[in-house]
């Protein structure tokens, strides 16, 4: 069903769920989303950037708009991104424009039926 | 940095986070998990499923504990699923197990910098 080489062993996902303060214009979240990829290229172990607006229909999105996926190779390397300077700044900037936030991090493991 | 033939147009993602209540066992746990899996076998614009339970270090679960991502083709995927037999008759069942869920779709997409 997927390539079993797509999922590295040891890969951990840091979803991030958002929504944005109400004074935030789409204009900054734009710039924000643009500081947010430029991460990949600043963090060695950040290794893929993606996200999208919620287009859910079963309202359970309990206000949330805005998804952030990132991929990383290892656990060791989300300790290193959240420590990162780089990261750091983004966040101090990032993390005050929000009004919820929620993150997880997680192993994906199919399931053997 | 990852093969764009793993991201075809209009793939959308959709994310449930959830918690569970206390009294639910780790092998009823285990149970819930294997029923929704097989939700892919069953539901055919359902392409993917994977799960993970939250090892994130920054504090902003907000109390989540699972991650269950699945892969549809398209929107219009999406709701053929949430409306299908299966999934009402596994919701109906895996929804009243939770204390807190999340869901939210989105088409995950690249920035371009």
């Amino acid at each position: 069903m997927e390539d079993p080489a797509a999922k590295p062993k040891g890969v951990v996902k840091h979803v991030l769920l958002a929504k944005f303060k109400d004074g935030v214009s789409q204009d900054q979240i734009a710039q924000l989303i643009k500081g947010y990829a430029k991460l990949v290229h600043l963090i060695e172990p950040m290794k893929a950037f993606h996200w999208g607006t919620d287009i859910s229909i079963e309202n359970l999105h309990q206000g949330f708009t805005h998804v952030f996926e990132s991929t990383f190779e290892s656990e060791e390397g989300i300790a290193e991104y959240v420590a990162h300077p780089a990261h750091v700044e983004f966040a101090s900037i990032f993390v005050p424009s929000l009004e919820k936030i929620i993150v997880v991090d997680y192993k994906p493991v199919p399931v053997q039926l």
